[in-house]
């Protein structure tokens, strides 16, 4: 029976992390990156859809092309930040569930079509997003999720040649930078949006 | 500089946790689901918008009701689980930022209507629904995410007197029965779905 993971744990992963508006200069590796695919990979997606396609932007050119997309207190985060991730989603995910979901060699055929499948793309894309969040801090790094950006643009630039891959929202990568950062947004009480039936 | 959690949290976090199809005969507290709302609100969403409502099934009624709305198999799993969670959303999230997003008061007004708040209520409640997922495991307990049902029939039974909130995906919770699951589907590898530009 697994027990609560430590104080520290929670907190690195949930109540002292925040999101960063800026990095320290400490670069970000390959190695890195796939290890945070590594974990949010295992997260779970409705028919294991896994619907999500990630491009990890590192090189200058790459983020510069990103940033002319987005609105410029943005832009100026994606320039200068060690990695921005474009977290995407492949509206036809279901070519890929024989393999991804062998249980059921029915399922490629439970949407009738791509209108049927974009909610559930869009659905399991974020949660897939979220897995990423939370793997870049389980793993000592710190993200800076944002969704100010022209999604036309950001799919014209990136994937013209795959109309099926949709942009969902994008994140800064690295270790943040303390100084980049303001008060904490207040978080509700359980009272205000949750109910017990 | 936070360094990664230890190979025990990761596992409990990603890579040994399952999403569970039934429960060991162990109550979950209330104070259990109160320290999980306590951990997933910390999570981000853009502009602290936390659009997530949650209905937290713990009475055979509440669990009866709910399992009305979905598909067979999906019903069977909500009357046995110690706890299913309704994870909803309100399109009339803006009307929290005021005290939600202190730094700027003109942020209610950045979307002209409900159409246009629908992307970002249902983008960041399925973020904050990741971040229950992760918050159950990182104290110790098990989910069952699921999306096989009907919203309207949720939607009806649950949200008819507020109609500005819509269901996203349901969860069971508890501590998952090994013996309840099958084999792990198959994980892509990196270079599958991602992209480093």
């Amino acid at each position: 029976m697994p027990e609560p993971l430590n104080d520290a744990a929670l907190d690195q992963l949930f109540r002292t992390a925040r999101t960063y508006n800026g990095y320290l200069d400490k670069p970000v590796t390959t190695e890195q990156i796939r290890a945070i695919y590594e974990l949010m990979k295992m997260g779970p997606t409705s028919a294991n859809q896994s619907p999500a396609r990630m491009v990890w932007c590192v090189s200058d050119e790459a983020k510069q092309k990103l940033a002319a997309c987005t609105m410029p207190t943005n832009a100026a985060k994606i320039v200068k930040a060690p990695v921005t991730v474009i977290i995407a989603y492949d509206v036809n995910f279901h070519e890929h569930l024989p393999w991804l979901f062998p249980h059921d060699q029915t399922a490629p055929n439970w949407w009738p079509d791509a209108a049927a499948r974009e909610p559930h793309a869009f659905r399991n894309s974020t949660l897939q997003g979220a897995y990423f969040i939370m793997a870049a801090r389980a793993l000592g790094l710190d993200t800076g999720p944002m969704s100010g950006f022209s999604h036309e643009a950001v799919d014209a630039a990136f994937f013209a040649d795959t109309p099926n891959i949709k942009s969902n929202f994008l994140s800064t990568l690295g270790y943040g930078d303390p100084a980049t950062i303001f008060a904490r947004s207040p978080r509700p009480d359980f009272e205000t949006f949750n109910t017990i039936a």
